[in-house]
């Protein structure tokens, strides 16, 4: 049985669309069954709807939430009735629930997950990494994407270790490329920071190519990309805003042709990330994924799916590993 | 009379269509005179096939280049006879020159500049800046774009003095809007450097509009992105790819009709920088802008014209005023 909760507050969108996108999900996974936290009674009126098989759903009622404008610090105080805190507690509870997903506030759930699911051994806070579509061989791991950003040479390795770990867990693959963000290729390229994590990233087990710079994010062949937090939101965001810029522009002179319409989706493809996954904290003892604000139905499901699949190759407990080492 | 000094060896595409690209400029900009450092023989050549008016064109001859596997320290020692050292020697012994235009080894052409052409009062270093095509009303300056890969809160301060002084001159624009890079546009977010920095920034007399994010430079109203020149190479070379990335994308689904054509043409508008102008140091008593290593002929008119636009509206000095306040 693969178990999720799934916090339906916190996206744009809306509560409804993410109930309907973890309906959909229980429909379309086999074996899924998800722990819902949120609203009772317009859950109960989907399943009623969609026919959903209610031995798979459990429900946990609130129609309190964490918003983007309290502090991180708020899970500490009068936010036991939220639906973020209620799913980090079922969490850190429960054995049998594989891993959780939120849209909410993205520092109360980074400050919730280390107290209330807690930190692998050795770690004093997680990273946050995006699984994006941009490589040439599809997903590629940006670690830190944004919840540190300031960083020691000793937070760059555990990001390689920890990026690592995700990407064989996501991929499969025994030994995933992974490249350290500077400033040109060469080795002692970079600031003082990259430098010194060179060194201690070097000697590692890793299928460690070295540095890489600015250009070998957008149609890469790496799997892993360390960076700090600071470096990697900027990075991660000016991608994203590229891919939205090229759309303006190809729906400013498409003519409706397939020819355009194949360009339109191959950029949505290989750009849009948001609305199509969520970004994974590393470091966690039971996996948290963030889902973006502008997370829609179909979000909920690819979320689920990642999380099965990391989880089916012993993700969290592999990050455990790798840092104790 | 407008004297620009042209060192024509370091571009991947050769020196031959550096001087192209020079005797191509003399024909179409009024009033322009050009110092050409390079083989004489092949300039005379050229002149001669082209027809380009001799009393506008003086030749310094050298076959002799720095190379990009120099040093930066390479321009003390040894590399007098080089097209790079002659330029920087003639752009500092002449009066009557408005700046130089080099697309050599960035290190050594830094080096070089600081210590032969010499810093305006106040400043350590210079800082790189690019003016991308990313903007909604055009150019916008990114500045530090990798000069200074380690930076102080006050070196940023000098940036948005120096961006600002270089998009006054470039655009006539009396207001240029200010940012600075950070991963959220709320003031207080950002690291140690960016807080510090926007303390300092924020009284002066700028047009200021305080923290941007990744996904302000694609499509921006910015008219200057201050950076550290770590962040801002990695911001700039990532925002090339992501064009490549899509012109790849394009070239792959189009069936040659106009929407295509339309579509490519804006995206190369957009995001293809490389071949259509320089990067210019900020800081230095008399104007140098580095091509890219990727120039074309054209590029070296695209830079000429650069240098004689911000000169007429007294860039160098702007700079200097700006530093002394």
């Amino acid at each position: 049985m693969k178990k999720i909760i799934v916090d339906t507050y916190g996206a744009d969108i809306g509560h409804v669309e993410i109930i309907r996108g973890t309906l959909d999900a229980v429909m379309e996974i086999d074996d899924l069954h998800v722990v819902i936290v949120g609203d009772e009674r317009i859950i109960r009126d989907m399943m009623k709807t969609y026919g959903t098989d209610e031995s798979r759903v459990e429900i946990v009622h609130t129609d309190k939430y964490v918003t983007n404008d309290d502090p991180p610090t708020c899970v500490f105080k009068g936010k036991d009735d939220t639906s973020m805190v209620m799913s980090l507690d079922r969490l850190s509870k429960s054995d049998d629930v594989m891993g959780m997903i939120s849209a909410g506030n993205t520092g109360a759930l980074m400050v919730g997950s280390i107290f209330r699911v807690g930190l692998v051994k050795g770690l004093m806070a997680p990273a946050l990494s995006t699984a994006i579509p941009c490589g040439k061989n599809g997903l590629v791991c940006l670690v830190d994407c944004g919840a540190n950003v300031e960083c020691t040479p000793e937070d760059l390795k555990r990001y390689a270790l920890m990026g690592n770990a995700f990407m064989q867990s996501l991929l499969g693959e025994e030994h995933p490329k992974v490249g350290l963000m500077s400033v040109g290729r060469e080795d002692g390229k970079g600031n003082t920071l990259t430098k010194a994590a060179f060194e201690l990233i070097k000697p590692l087990d890793l299928n460690f190519v070295g540095n890489v710079e600015g250009s070998d994010l957008a149609d890469t062949e790496l799997d892993v990309v360390v960076t700090d937090g600071f470096t990697g939101n900027i990075l991660l965001k000016n991608t994203e805003e590229c891919g939205r810029a090229a759309l303006r522009i190809i729906d400013s002179y498409s003519d409706g042709s397939e020819a355009c319409k194949n360009i339109r989706n191959a950029i949505v493809e290989k750009f849009d990330f948001n609305t199509r996954g969520g970004a994974t904290f590393l470091g966690l003892k039971k996996t948290v994924v963030k889902m973006h604000g502008c997370a829609v139905a179909d979000t909920v499901g690819a979320c689920i799916r990642q999380i099965i699949r990391i989880e089916d190759r012993g993700f969290s407990a592999k990050v455990a590993q790798a840092i104790a080492e």
